[in-house]
This record gives C-alpha cells, structure tokens and sequence, in this order.
C-alpha cells in the first residue's frame, strides 16, 4: 500500500503546541475581555441545515463558499461558514427563557471554500460576539468598545488600527436623497463603494458616470468627491444631517468619545458584505503597511431572530477572526515568546523511575506541571527533549536525589545549577508563573 | 416566506450559557489534568481527506458512519469521526522536530452519522491525550493514571467507575494457543466476546459453539468459561502463562499497583472495536445502574504514524467523550450548580448611564467580569434579569450613588443590601472567587 500524505486538507491548518500557545494567548484575551464585559459563553453545532444560510447571508456565501451536501438522510447540510445565523437561531429557540440585554459570546471554527492566501484560510477561528435585546445606539458602542478593549490588551496602540464606522440606513439615505439614485442605481453604487480600495481612481470615476448616467454625471460626481472627503459625520452634506441615520451615528460617537475611544472614525465607503445588516456597520482595519486591511467587522442586524417564527430582537455583534489577528500581532511585533504550558521536567538517572514518578505525583499535587522522561534513555538526550519543548524548568533524579530528597534543578534559561527541596521546587516554579501574570495564562486572573 | 425551524441539526446540540459551563467545567478539568501530566494542546484541522480514516478506522465508521463528502474541487473529504488518524498524520509530518517522548492533548468537536440515543450523538466533544515514542508499559500506565485522576478530580469514587484492562496480542494468544482457533475461528470468537454484555447467556454459548464446531465444542466451552471467571492476571491459564503478552499485562497492573490505582482490574472480554490497536487496550466504565456502560477507551497503537511515510513510532491514546462524562457526573450527582461567569451586574437607575458605565469601567479595570443593564427599563425588570443569568452580585448606580461613590449592593443568593464603596465592591468579589477555587474556574490556580 502505497503511504497516505502527512499534510493537512488544503487551506487548513495543524497547530502543533507552538503555534496552539499563541492561538490560546489569543483566545485567552477574548475570552477574558468578553467575560469582563458580561459576556457569556455559549457553543452551536458545526453543521446546520443549508436553509439557515440561505435566508440572509449572502447568495456568494451560500452558493460558492459553503461546504455543503446531503446527509445520509437526505438533509442537505452545511459546515458553518459562520455564526450569525446559529446564534439567532438557538436565541429564537429560547427566546421567553432568556434573560436581556442577553449577552453571548464563542470561539469556533468555521469553513468556507475559497482560494486560500495571506490571512485566509478555509478552516478559520472566530470569536462572535453579540448582544440581543437593545436599540441603538448604545449596545453598538459597547461592542466597539469590547473589540477596542481586546486591541489595547494585545498591547496595540492607536496609530496601528482604526476602527472605521458607517450606517446601512446613512447610506440608503445618501444613496437616494443626496445623490438621487434609484433602486437599481443605490444597489450599483453601494456595490461599487464597496470595492473603491481595491480598484483604481480612474475605474471608480468610469463606473461612478456609468451607473449616474450623462446627464446626472457632473453633479453626481462633485458630490461623491465632497462624500469622499469627509473626515466626521459633522461634514455630512446638508440635505441628510437631519436625517435619522445621522442622528444615530452621532449619538453613537457621542457616546464612544465618552468612552475614551480615539481610534474610531466615520467611513462613508464601509459597507460590509453581508446582506442582514440593518443599521450600524463597522470594520477594525490594520494600518501596517504590509496589511493594511479590514481585520473583522461588526454591525447590526435587527431581522434574523425574527425568520425563526418568533418576534425579532435587535441584535448588534462583531465577529473577530483568528487568521487576520494574529498577522496583526505578527506584523506589528506582539507576540511574545511561550514557552511549553508544562513547567517542570523531570530527567531520570540510572533506573530511579519509581522515585522520579513520586515526585512527579508531589509536584502536580502541589498544582505543577511535570512531565516525566520514561525513556530510560541517556541523559543527554532527555535534556535535549526538554530543551526542545521549551519547558522552563529541568529536575535530574537518581537513586542519591531519592534518599537525601535534595535534587539538582535548573532553569533551562540560566547556566547555574542549585539543589532544591522539593518545597523550593514547588515555590520557584510559582513565583515564575506570578511574575508571569499578564502574559500567559495566568492573564486578568 | 415561511419561516425557519430554530431546533439544531438532528443528533447535535446546542450549548446555552447553562449548559456551556457544565460544559467548560469537564473541559477545564480535562485541560487542567493533562497539562498537569505534561501534555501539551494541539488543534487539528475538522476535515480530512477520507483516505486518512480509511486506511485503519474500521471499515463501519468509514463506510457508514462518516459524514463525507466530495468538495468543490473534487476531493473526497471527511469531517473528522476520531482525531487519532489525525494527530497520527500530524506526528508523521513533523516526525524529526518533535521532542520525545510527545505528549500531546486536544479537546475538539467530532461528527459521526449514529441513530442518536442517550449517552450518544451525531456531533460530541472528546478530550485526546496521547504520548508517541515509548514502548510499554510505562506509557500504558502514565496514560491510565492521567484519566484516573481525571474522575477523581470529578470528585469520583472508586465504587463509581472502573478501568477494565486487556491486550490486543494476549486476545491473539488465547484464541489460538489456548481455544485452538484458526484465523476465521479466531476473528469470529473476538467479535462475539465483544458483544458478550450484550446477548443472552445462551445466544452467547449457541454462537460460541458455531465457532468451534461439534467437536471442539464441550473442551473449547470449559476453557471460555474458566476464562470468563478469572479476575487477575494471575489466573490466566498455564498454556498463555508465559507468554509475552502476559508479561506485559503483568508489568503494566504492578505499575498500576505502585500508582496507588485501585480501580483497574483485568478483563478478558475486552476487545476495542477499532482496528488499529496492537498491545494494551481498556475501557472506563460507568458502574451507575442506570448507564453501566463504556464511557470511553484507550490503548496502545503502534502502527498509525508509519501509514503516513515515516518509521513507525509508538504509541498509546485515551479519548474520553463528552457525552458519557457529562451523563456519568450528572448519574452521580457529581455536577455543582454553576453560576454564570459575570460577576456583577449593575441596575442603572433614572438615566445615571454615563455614571454606570464609567463604574464598570472601574470594575473590568480591576478584573471584575461585570455587565451594565444599558436598557434604561424599569429597576425590577432589570433585576429580575440579573437573577435569570445567576449573576452572583448586584450593584445600583443611580445619579446619588454616582456623587457619593457608594453603591447599594446585593449578594443574589442573600436577603439584605449592603452600602459599599468601589475598593469594598472589587474585594467582595474576589473573596468570593477565592472561596470557589477548586470548583469553577480557577480550578488548580
């Protein structure tokens, strides 16, 4: 039989303990910062039927980039290729039991079949982030502030992202009364805002008269270029500041300036994908110059609690994903180096196995993670396994460290070697962990 | 348009915030223990190609029980049913770079197409521990210890469960060595012995006589059934005595022994369904009347890693489920009432919401996980909110407490109110924190 490939399914990943270290650094800081926010955690089947997808998020998705077929039953299924529609639907399905603002949050993984490149990858980690039951605007500038909250704990500064903000009924609103669009033109338009980053001037201009029409051109475009150039909703034009959407977003950067939130701004182009948004829409962009794009996005969606046969909540969420995070830290120098979770290894000399598995038993019970080398293999060797997992501290144990219960001990940082009681082990290693705090595990705790 | 079911894909579940920290309390027990034991977290991708469970999962589970599928592109794929084809194939890809002996866990998400029934369903949650590169029996021992710890740090006793242990190639030599079978007679009686909890007495000595014929019938039936009576290693009759299976076996119970583990004891009708097994298997069992089942197993399985172009490497797993744990702690009475992971909640009174929320600012700066009712409704129906999620504590900021800094405050599961300032706040919270170590959380910290 000829041999299978050790390589995982194209566009996905194996995190080998090295690289799951910095996926559980990451999803510590969200998990630790949705909780302090009041979040709380909930988990949804990898798989649902087709239909909740098909409902609201996007023909794209649905048709091209779901991991879709039928059942053994005949059901036709798909992998997640996100949570929104879960978690509207298991909040319908509880929607008398639950206690509002209910505020739920996961980290899951999700699949989508697309071309895989620099920051996407089929298989992908989210954290989805939601709260149900409160109109605007303030649920919106808590959620902003949670994501803003998880930046700064990575230890990212302001000039490296921005958190760029826009209003779905704002747009209808320029789209028809400003810049006096129909339907079918506010649906093109939208279209072509969205795609202005990654197109040229001269394209977006073409395509600007094109969907305007001749006649309509010349005023239509002196208006966009004005659009384009706002910096604040303060220089929206005239004829939509009083309008409602305005208003909204006003209050909302009212509300995020009382926050202490500084890297937040509006962005007349933001539009966002997904077809259920219903008012505010946001993006967390990487400003690093090899990035420098959108990382995640968030918004609201009043409807989709409302297609599972109940009455609709209003619904604002954000959903950060693992992939473009952790470039982002990449990128911008804050990962720091982890060492293995296990901090002590116990070398075995000489036989002095039953000895070494004793005291290995001790210090877990004592709250320390030991591993034992049971081997029987040369000591060199042992201590280059150690080294190799990057595991902070190393324990050498012979039939002599049995009797006298002094062992030789070293930290696999430093040259020296001391000889320790077992109690000295025990409060070496946990004054490394505490002067740990903040960066590892230990984190907020 | 009518509207979408809300109920979960048949056979999977979906985990509400009550359910979720059952569900993080097994988990943290889970990656508490095995980290203790020096095992390091990996993550595996959820789709595989078929091919990978194919070569040795047992031709039901690939056959009947996977959910695959051909993908966009063409390929055959699988969601994963087990992880150790797997981690197998991830060993092998990085078989030079990894340190020995590997200790590796992971806690995932797994689908296998089943008539969902109690104890069992279509998506379940297992726990993997595995070590690579040591022959027997010390790894057998270390990996048997590690989940018996597991059920003790459940608070499990020994009358509560059992570990029913055997060998792969000591059921070799007592099929034909000592019952004289041939190779079809050998594989037949091994399938019978494993369905022997499940058939009558009398199915089970019908069938057996089939196997042996007329004539090796009456001496093939005493042997089974002095087999069926032994409780030890010591037992097993003269003719396998010597043999090196039951070496091991014994080898492996002294370890046991010097372990301190008393709830391991030798099973000669244990078999393992799977088919990539080649030393020790066992089984944990629940001994709780109403389930007296498997709750999951293990063993040693030397052969995986070679499949995938490399020298073989050995190895022994355990893979405790979810599902069977969840039911096995919930039989016992074994599951604490879990409060939810927010720890405050703050009842906003007459438009004091700036005040509010500049206090939980406060609060999550002091790692209070802390929620703000941002919904300016009437107190009681905030309060009663609050008792809903089981937030532990409740604060009042209305404009007063905001000039006086002191807040009224309230334990949810006590009758009176106290009147605290902020410092008082954050260490009543964290007295209780450090009261429930051990049983949320912070288990082991």
């Amino acid at each position: 039989m000829s041999s299978l490939s050790p390589q995982p399914y194209k566009g996905t990943r194996d995190y080998y303990p090295t690289d799951k270290r910095i996926q559980n650094y990451i999803f510590n800081v969200w998990h630790q910062v949705s909780e302090l926010y009041g979040y709380e955690e909930y988990g949804a089947p990898i798989l649902e039927l087709l239909d909740v997808y098909a409902a609201k998020s996007g023909q794209d998705l649905v048709n091209d980039e779901t991991y879709s077929f039928t059942d053994r039953g005949g059901r036709l299924v798909a992998i997640r290729p996100e949570m929104t529609p879960s978690i509207s639907r298991m909040v319908a399905a509880k929607r008398q039991e639950l206690g509002y603002p209910a505020r739920l949050y996961s980290i899951a993984n999700f699949m989508r079949y697309e071309r895989p490149q620099r920051g996407r990858e089929r298989e992908f980690w989210q954290l989805n982030a939601d709260i149900f039951g409160v109109d605007g605007p303030r649920p919106e500038s808590e959620i902003i502030a949670l994501v803003n909250d998880m930046m700064k704990t990575f230890g990212a500064t302001d000039e490296m992202y921005e958190i760029r903000v826009n209003n779905r009924k704002l747009i209808d609103a320029i789209m028809t009364s400003y810049l006096g669009l129909d339907t079918v033109g506010a649906q093109l338009m939208v279209k072509l805002f969205d795609k202005k980053s990654k197109i040229s001037h001269e394209d977006f201009r073409d395509k600007a008269i094109d969907i305007f029409g001749a006649e309509q051109a010349p005023d239509g475009l002196k208006k966009i270029s004005k659009l384009l150039s706002m910096t604040s909703v303060k220089d929206l034009p005239q004829e939509i500041r009083e309008d409602d959407a305005t208003k909204e977003l006003q209050a909302l950067f009212e509300l995020l300036g009382e926050a202490g939130i500084t890297s937040a701004r509006f962005d007349v182009t933001l539009m966002r994908g997904l077809d259920y948004y219903t008012g505010t829409v946001f993006e967390m962009f990487d400003l690093h110059p090899e990035n420098n794009r959108s990382m995640f996005g968030g918004g609201r969606y009043d409807g989709l609690v409302g297609l599972f046969g109940v009455d609709p909540i209003p619904t604002v969420g954000v959903a950060p994903g693992y992939t473009t995070v952790e470039l982002f830290l990449r990128s911008h120098d804050l990962l720091p180096d982890f060492p293995s979770s296990t901090e002590v290894g116990i070398v075995v000399l000489g036989g002095a196995d039953s000895g070494a598995l004793e005291l290995a038993k001790g210090l877990r019970r004592e709250g320390v993670k030991t591993e034992v080398d049971i081997t029987s293999r040369k000591i060199d060797k042992q201590i280059k396994s150690i080294l190799k997992k990057k595991i902070p501290f190393m324990v050498f144990v012979g039939e002599d460290e049995v009797d006298s219960e002094i062992y030789p001990f070293k930290d696999t940082g430093l040259a020296e070697e001391q000889k320790l009681s077992f109690e000295r082990i025990v409060s070496v290693v946990k004054d490394r962990r505490r002067s740990n705090v903040g960066e590892f595990d230990d984190l907020f705790e």
